[in-house]
Formats: structure tokens, C-alpha cells, sequence
């Protein structure tokens, strides 16, 4: 068995990469040296073999993530495939099981089965849930173990919080949220109650065997990324991110591919920082972010402020956005918000890929914009992030007393700049 | 008659003055201060005299407006009502009536004679509606005597195109989508209809008279704003903005408080340098920009495309911002539709302010942020940008079986990262 990585360091491209350049419209030379050079990754475990695999990182489009999953206390299968489905339609590069509590297994089994796109899990979460979440039945050997089967399952790319040492949990002690990583706080509890080390980084070696095995990718996880802006950029932030850096290198020398997990909440003018020293500490690993949510006074919307937070993001550095939805920081997530949370991340990887001068991330920005000035709605409907959603809104305020589509109820027909425009540079089209 | 500009160029702080400076927190000299360099306007029309006036300058918190009014096809008096009262419930700083069509002047009054907040029109658009939507009914006697119709209503401030010259129309020829402000347009073709030069610039001396006169602030209308990415930062916009660098002045040798309206559809990354650009050749003035929205691609999305740009404007340079709706593009704003633009901006503008450092921005943020760590649900939703809609989508999927409000349905109790980290740092409260 060989991984992209692998394969991508003899020189070979892979099927897999051949399928990811196409997407991407590039050489799949240069996907092969991307992946290479540990600046792209190409989450696949072939047990899975998604269809629809993707490229992660700063030379192609900016991709998005959607986490799913159900709680202890809300949701089941049913509800979490129906999820699945709208996030798929919505258009998730990504997805994420998070699922706690019981029935683990069965919701990844039928999830991997339905899911075309890579997806991803957080193995400690399994581990807790088989002690049925209580720390104190963790054990490393449980952990390991958990990892070996998800890997054997077919997950694609696993989020390990192996930079997270002991030593850097007295750091959080005067954070305003402390630790709000789900699986950092379990391991950090764990280490405090245990005296000792974090297990995924004491026998690391252990975990990247499986990974090689199966090609799982590493998602670096950040146990330690701030629950608010007052948390941002401090000093346990920053500690964890340089073991972070250490472990990139040790992934890539086993020939398992790595992403870097990154914050969180952070105020909107530290967004290029966070990002540039991710990738001066990580060598250029593709940056996988929560959010950045820019500020923490709107529960409800956000998927709003994540999205602010994740174009400054993508333009500075990030490869993938992992998408906040609406119920953040109030509940589990409907399928309705999965919805609106993987439209709101996709509109900040695009506009992030226009901002950065990705080649070609405004084409589709100039076709609508021409499909708008020539009154070609389906044009643009066709052309939009969500055009079901524009049809069915522009549908219901459309002035029908007109019988023509050359303007919309915002102005009327006869004072809509547009139609003025055209009459002013003689448009007949 | 003095103006607030009169005034403190005289070194007196009005009673306007003092209340903005109480509602900033900030001494009421300061707000003198600033209004005398022109950095800062206090839109305040003594007949309409707003219960709520607001200072807008980059030395103070970051504005919100939202542009209401009919159109030819849709709404009436009733409904723009209930759309006024939604916006201000949703915090709105800053109203437009943008009415067009017919029952304009009624339409005008109720509002003044409901909106706590200043009020500000574009008058071309009564001008134009007077003239039955017909561009060649408009005349130079007509455009001011509406002016002055409104001044002496009551408006706080007004729309003027007055830097589009005659000379700017063909730079926008090749545009993809032409010139996309209705007032802009309407100016632009009655110029080429008649081959003469703008009446708002011809005729400035009379406009300012007429705004002294009532101490109406004008606020430059950027009639040339790209109205979509290929457009943005072209010859004709900066053009344009190089005349209101002039006309910024001669508002302010006559005594007239005066702003200056920015763009539009701007890529993410060239939001600094317009709002850098705005600052230097309007010598200061505030900067009131509509979005800017960073992609054609999300139609329905606006508010989000919006306050992303938005976000960045704030952080960077602007002092107001025009709401953006998800109706934009498609149709005529609900009064829902309101809301949710409203909600984005007042996110961006305080995202904005976190970002710039303005002093005391953060304190909310803090303080929700400790009231989250405490599982002090109503302290949150006290907090938030919407506390009632946090409070219902909290009970919606609020895990009523435990009984306690010490986690919500995200993870559940057992798997509550907030729970874990008390734990770890013995927090009791």
C-alpha cells in the first residue's frame, strides 16, 4: 500500500490525482508536485474510495467542509443522512461525522456508504463514547485501537489533537472559555487526571503506521484554538501550534499526507497573521479553519460572522473552511442550517480564491454579471451559489402586471439603472 | 440658522452634539472636535429633529442605514411602515426613503413622522417620479425646487450625484454592467439627452444654500460605482470620486456637514486601498459605503456578500453602512428580508470596530463570552445582536430532559467541551 503522498515522491500520478486536476482544470503534474511537497493533500482512503475526491491546498480552490453527526441528545441516522444529503446538494467538498454517544458505528457505516465526497471523523470521540463518556475509561490502547478501525472503515482524513501537551494545558487556565475543542478538553482532562502525556503524541509513531495503511490523512487538530476573542492568539494558542509544526514534518516522513487544524474566534485584523505563522510553523501545510468567527456577539448568525472571518482566511492562507452553521453556540444544527452554513462557507472560498487572483475564480463572477445586464435570469440562476433559492425569491416579488423579465419589483421598469444603462450606451445586444 | 458644522467651527458644542457624544461615551468635545475638521456629520435636520441622532466619523463606532421605500411595482405606505419599524427594532442608525413611482411625499411623512433615527432621501428620485419616470421632463429648476421641498420637510440628509460629470459617461462604456445607481444613471442619460453638464454640479452654490439653510448633511452620491467586480476601480469611479474630493470642500467652506458614498462590488483584496483612496482625496470626510459586496455570484446571499466587504470597509475605512438585503438583485426587500440585512450590517460594523481597536468595541464580546462559560443563558441573548432569535433557536433544540441549562444539544452533556474545561481549571463560580 502506498499513499498519495508516496506515490507523489517517486513521481507517479496517481488515478486519484488525475481525477482531482481535472476538477481543478490544472496539470495533474501539478497536483502530483503539490501533494509532493506537502502543500496539497488528497484525503482518500481507497476502502471508502469517494467518488468525488478533492485537492486541498493553496494552489487550487479554497474547499469547504461540512460537520455532521448526531449528539446524546438530538438526532439519529435518519436525520443525520437527511443532513448528509442537503450538504452534499449544497455543495460540501467535505464532510465530517461527529456523532457522540451511541449508535458510532452504524451512522458512520451508512454515511460512508452514501457519502461521494471524502469524509472525516475525530476518533476520540468514538473512544469516549465507547466508555460511555467518561474520561476515566480512556486509555491509549482504546484510542489506537478506535483509530485502526475508522481507518479500516474507510475514513478518509481523521482530526488527531496529538500537539496538545500537557504542559500546555496550565496555559489555559486564564482564558476567558478555556478549552473549547470538544476532544482537546477530554485529552487534556484526561492527561491532568493521569499525570501524563497526551497518548496520540507519546506513540505517534503507532498512529502513522495505521495512517500509511490506509491513507488516511492527518488533520493536525487544534485542541487549544480560542473560544472568543479574548482567547485569540495567546500563549497556549501559539505552543500547541508549534508542536503542530513538528508533527507536519514527522507525517510527511512517514509518507502520510497532513493538514493543520487552525482557529476558531479571532478579531478580524489577526486573520493574515494566525495565517502566515501557520504556515512559516507548519511548512506550508495545507490550513484547515473553523470559522474564524470575528466577533462573539451574535449567536444565531454564526454562520454570518464565520464566513467574514473565513474570506479573509482563504485570501491569506487558508486551503479549507470548515463551515459554521446558524445553531452554533445554541444546538445541534438542522438540516436547514447545514444548508446555510455550506452556502455562506462556499461564498467565502470564492470570494477568497477572486481575492487571492486564483486563475479563473472570477469567471463565473463576469458571466453573471453579464447574464444580469442582458436580463437573462436563468443565466444567472444557473450561474448562482444557490440558483434555486434566487429563482424561487426573484419569482415572488416579480412584477407579473409587466409581461416582460427587463426589470425587478427592487426599482420597476421605469427607473432601473439597468435598463436606463443600456439605453444610455445604445445596447441592443 | 447655523449648522452643526456653524457651530463647532465656532467652537459651541449643541445640545445634538452633546446627546450623539452620550450615546458614543465619549466627551462632547470630541465630537465638536471632529465635526469641526469635518471627520465626523451629525445628520440633524432641526424639522424633522430625530429622537436618536447619531455621530458618524471614524473616531466614533461604525453606522448602520437601511434604505426602505416603494417601488413602482410593489409596496405601499403600510407596508415601508412596518419595514421601518422592523429596521429600527433591528438597531438601524440611519434610515432611506428610497420611494420612486407615485404618493412619494405621502409616503415621506409618515416616516418622518415615525422614524426616531435620521432620515435621508436621493431627491432625484421624487424629481424623476414627478416627471412620471420620464427622463426628458426633468429639469434643473425642478431637481432643486424638490430639494428644497425636502429640506424643508424635514430631511436629515440627502443623496447628491453632484460629481458625475457629463465627462465620466463614456469611461463607462465598456463597463459590464454600465452605471447600476438609479440616480446615477437618470443623470448620466438626461446629460447625454441633452448634451449639458450635471445640474447638481452647474447649480452647487444654490444645493448648499438650500442645505445650510436647514443643515440637511449632504451625503456625495457615488452615481459611478462598479456594479460588479469587473467593474471595480476602473477610470470612471475614481473619476467621479476625484470631484467629490472637490465638492467635499465646498461643501465645508459653506458650512454643510457632508459625507461621501462609496462603492459597490469591490474584490475583498481592494477594499483597503479604496477605502485609503477615499481618505485622502475627500481630505477625511466620512465614508458611507453600500456593501461592499466582494461577489456577483451569490444572488439571495447579499446581506452575507455584503457584510464580508462590509467587515473589511469598517475595519479599514468607512463610518457607515448601507445595508445590504437578500433581496438585492431579485426583488423588493421584505420587511423580514430587512431585518436579516440590518442584522448583517450592525455584525460588520461592530466587527469593524473590534478590528480597528476602537476603544471599548470589545467589552460586549468579553462579557457574552463569560456569560457563555457560565451557562448564563439570558445574560447571552442580553448580549446578542439578536438575543430573541438566540433564544428561540436555543429552545428549539434545548435538551429538555436533563433539566439543567448546563450544556445545549451541540454535544450534550457528557461531551460538553465548556463542561470538561471547568472541570479541568475546578471552576465553581
Amino acid at each position: 500500500m502506498t499513499t498519495q503522498l508516496d506515490d507523489a515522491l517517486r513521481g507517479l500520478v496517481s488515478p486519484v490525482m488525475k481525477q482531482s486536476a481535472e476538477a481543478e482544470h490544472v496539470p495533474c503534474e501539478k497536483v502530483r508536485d503539490e501533494v509532493a511537497l506537502g502543500h496539497a493533500v488528497i484525503p482518500y482512503n481507497p476502502i471508502h474510495a469517494p467518488s468525488r475526491p478533492a485537492v486541498v491546498g493553496r494552489a487550487f480552490g479554497t474547499k469547504v467542509n461540512a460537520n455532521l453527526g448526531r449528539s446524546t441528545v438530538r438526532s439519529g441516522i435518519d436525520e443525520e443522512m437527511d443532513k448528509l444529503s442537503v450538504a452534499l446538494c449544497a455543495g460540501a467538498d467535505f464532510v465530517m461525522d461527529l456523532s457522540v454517544g451511541e449508535e458510532l458505528e452504524a451512522v458512520r457505516t451508512e454515511m460512508l456508504s452514501r457519502c461521494c465526497v471524502p469524509l472525516g471523523t475525530v476518533p476520540i470521540y468514538e473512544a469516549l463514547s465507547r466508555a460511555s463518556g467518561d474520561i476515566s475509561g480512556l486509555t491509549p490502547e482504546l484510542l489506537l485501537s478506535v483509530i485502526a478501525d475508522q481507518a479500516e472503515q474507510g475514513v478518509d482524513f481523521m482530526t488527531l489533537h496529538a500537539g496538545l501537551l500537557a504542559a500546555h494545558v496550565p496555559l489555559t487556565k486564564k482564558r476567558v472559555m478555556g478549552i473549547v475543542s470538544r476532544g482537546g478538553a477530554a485529552l487534556a482532562e484526561w492527561m491532568k487526571n493521569n499525570d501524563t502525556e497526551n497518548p496520540l503524541y507519546t506513540r505517534w509513531a503507532e498512529v502513522l503506521e495505521i495512517c500509511h495503511a490506509h491513507d488516511v490523512t492527518v488533520s493536525l487538530g487544534d485542541g487549544l484554538r480560542p473560544g472568543c476573542l479574548a482567547d485569540a492568539g495567546d500563549a497556549a494558542q501559539f505552543a500547541e501550534l508549534d508542536v503542530l509544526g513538528e508533527l507536519v514534518q514527522s507525517c510527511r516522513a512517514a509518507g502520510v499526507q497532513v493538514m493543520v487544524e487552525g482557529p476558531g474566534h479571532v478579531p478580524f485584523n489577526e486573520i493574515q497573521m494566525n495565517m502566515e505563522r501557520e504556515h512559516t510553523t507548519c511548512d506550508g501545510a495545507p490550513f484547515y479553519v473553523l470559522g474564524p468567527v470575528v466577533t462573539d456577539i451574535a449567536p444565531g448568525y454564526d454562520h454570518i460572522t464565520s464566513c467574514i472571518g473565513a474570506t479573509a482566511a482563504a485570501c491569506y492562507g487558508a486551503s479549507l473552511l470548515c463551515y459554521v452553521t446558524p445553531a452554533e453556540h445554541l444546538g445541534l444544527p438542522t438540516s436547514e442550517e447545514v444548508r446555510q452554513g455550506v452556502i455562506a462557507s462556499r461564498i467565502a472560498a470564492h470570494a477568497g480564491d477572486v481575492a487571492r487572483g486564483l486563475p479563473g475564480a472570477r469567471t463565473r463572477d463576469d458571466a453573471i454579471s453579464e447574464a444580469r445586464m442582458r436580463f437573462d435570469w436563468e443565466k444567472q440562476f444557473e450561474l448562482a451559489i444557490d440558483g434555486d433559492y434566487a429563482r424561487a425569491r426573484y419569482e415572488k416579488t416579480r412584477d407579473a402586471s409587466a409581461g416582460e423579465d427587463d426589470h425587478c419589483s427592487m426599482c420597476g421598469r421605469e427607473f432601473c439603472a439597468v435598463r436606463t444603462s443600456r439605453r444610455i450606451h445604445d445596447r441592443t445586444d
